[in-house]
């Protein structure tokens, strides 16, 4: 333990190995350590562990990590490019990065060739597993800040869905208000991507503040958020990835998921009031669900996502049946919207040839673009450009 | 990323570098790997993240670690004790532990000597950073079991603070049926232990299932617990180990979490039916508040805590007041409730001294022990055993 504190210069005065309960007596007060004028200049990022001092993020977005590891003989800091860091004679390795995109990035320390979590850094379920996360400031980001405005709740679920025969997960959002209100809310549906899971949005994503603003504003009609866990058991591989999978998620949305949500919170349950969205691989489970069940929802949403076009066994069967129920789809949804985080998307040539195939077929949707790849920062902003859009 | 799935041998066929969104053409269906007996008697723990093999539970509660890691020159597993690992020809570490305490388990993985989480286990913060944590399965602990029984809610709310002038954050814990009914419910303020928070007792506690079943059974008083942020801001130092910090925590329960508790949930707002508990430095914090404030509170609980017996300077002006007042404190706490660890537990001692003196004084209260030292196993079948006694 005191080496991890040390490890980050954690100021909170401990030296015993038992952290839960010290003995008074070997507490010792310590000086903060005296800062290079770098140091200064930079601040601790907002997710941070409680007291770490590293990583700090200077006023250009270039970020400090700092990290005491005298026996390893490399190490590395992954932010989607590695970077080497260099050892000092005391042991601490240091780094400064690149300007760092603003708003959330995933990141990996690398000891000595593996991938963790860097242990000065709050961790989200990402890329498979635990991740480091570093939140980079964005002056543009005010519309997901914690602002002073009535605040919803996250609520944490279980449910025993019938479609899977187990208990499962879902993160809740209500709005400000609705514990007393008397109003039945509509219910956006919202997925993560792969690797990600049913704390997605919540966490990375910030959903809960965006529309907390959103309705402070007025920009947006209050509703309910299931942000749900779109891995499903035992369906043949990740959900989104071949059709038995698909149908899998379709399932535990019509026979776990919604009778759930309708029967526990008080939302309308009719089609005009739900809306079904998702990001990357919930946006394939939300095209093939969604669309498959057009009749049961008013709006969706496909963020960084598209058929793929080199896998016509999974795409061809789905533009067949658009093909057959245009004038449905059509008449159904309200608000068809794909976005994109711009050409450096992964996602923008699959789903520039599906928009191509719609166009052809005459299925209507909106289509929005916003700077900044396959990543959380687009993502938010998806939401605060996409919910305001529903349920009118 | 592919590398940590190979890592741990996830068996999702995943060999691209963005996790998000797979380019179906580069996906490839991999077979599981065949299991070496040894293998096939263990089972991967529930705190695994999904579908990572290892580390894997022995019937006899000895666990199984392996983690690929080829340029690294010692792996080791700290688990209370270290245990270093063998390097295997492939570049695997492997090391088969002791049998482990049932119940949660923090752990690090500790690569060239940087204590680390373990990228194959989910994350909870502890030890003053996010921390592995593994669940040795427990034949006893069906009390903390998602069993087949109506399911309360977990509630993450933020708050604006008049105390610290800051936002903050609460877990909060309603019953099942909470949604539905007019009663008034009574409220637990529970607090974590150093190096831990708010999601402490909501994650390594398993609060929220414990009163499910309590409740099943009709043995607790159905009840609102509202899981505490204990660290306070700019308290000169962790909170509990000096009076300034403890002062800090008794405003911040006084002006900040009560009237935001009692203004925003369904609750009784009197003494009768108000608790507050806690663990190691959350004890330490509700002997201090909990006994000067003994007029807002039927019950309070101390677990494995107790005055420092070498820190007269603190806990002197403590006695001195609970001797001017016992008539008082007696009167008012119908439920004074100090439960240790056994004599494992490292604040036995301490808490022995304490109520030593409780006794010379005539300060009634009630005392448990059970077996498991200073750990979330002992605290679970504390507030198992505890919350019973509260609010009849």
């Amino acid at each position: 333990m005191s080496k991890f504190l040390e490890l980050h210069n954690i100021n909170i005065g401990l030296t015993v190995g038992v952290f839960f309960f010290l003995n008074f007596a070997t507490v010792k007060a310590q000086g903060s350590i005296s800062q290079t004028q770098q140091e200064l200049l930079g601040v601790p990022a907002q997710t941070n562990i409680r007291n770490a001092k590293y990583p700090q993020i200077l006023q250009d977005n270039r970020v400090v990590f700092k990290i005491k590891a005298p026996e390893a003989a490399k190490v590395q800091i992954d932010l989607g490019k590695r970077y080497d860091m260099t050892k000092g004679e005391d042991g601490t390795w240091t780094v400064t990065t690149d300007v760092i995109n603003k708003g959330f990035n995933y990141y990996s320390l690398v000891i000595d060739g593996v991938a963790v979590a860097d242990p000065a850094s709050e961790t989200f379920y990402g890329m498979g597993r635990m991740a480091s996360g570093i939140e980079i400031p964005n002056k543009e980001g005010d519309f997901y800040a914690l602002n002073n405005v009535p605040h919803g709740d996250i609520r944490i679920k279980h449910y025993f869905s019938k479609a899977t025969n187990s208990w499962r997960e879902m993160y809740v959002y209500t709005p400000p208000g609705y514990e007393k209100a008397t109003e039945k809310y509509p219910v956006l549906y919202l997925l993560h991507g792969g690797g990600e899971d049913q704390r997605g949005w919540a966490t990375q994503g910030k959903a809960n503040l965006i529309l907390d603003n959103l309705i402070a504003e007025n920009k947006v009609k209050p509703m309910v958020i299931a942000m749900l866990d779109g891995n499903l058991p035992n369906a043949g591989g990740i959900a989104g990835f071949n059709e038995n999978a698909l149908k899998a998620f379709e399932n535990e949305l019509k026979m776990g998921v919604i009778p759930f949500v309708e029967s526990n919170f008080r939302v309308a349950t009719d089609a005009k009031n739900r809306a079904l969205a998702g990001l990357s691989m919930g946006g394939l489970q939300t095209l093939y669900a969604g669309i498959k069940n057009s009749d049961m929802f008013s709006g969706i949403g496909v963020l960084s996502s598209g058929w793929w076009a080199n896998n016509p066994d999974l795409s061809e069967p789905q533009y067949e049946f658009m093909k057959k129920n245009v004038g449905k789809i059509n008449s159904n949804l309200k608000e068809f919207w794909i976005s994109m985080g711009g050409k450096e998307d992964i996602a923008f040539e699959n789903c520039k040839i599906m928009m191509g195939k719609f166009d052809q077929m005459g299925i209507k949707y909106r289509y929005s673009e916003y700077p900044g790849g396959h990543s959380w920062p687009v993502w938010r902003h998806d939401l605060f450009a996409f919910a305001p859009l529903l349920f009118q």
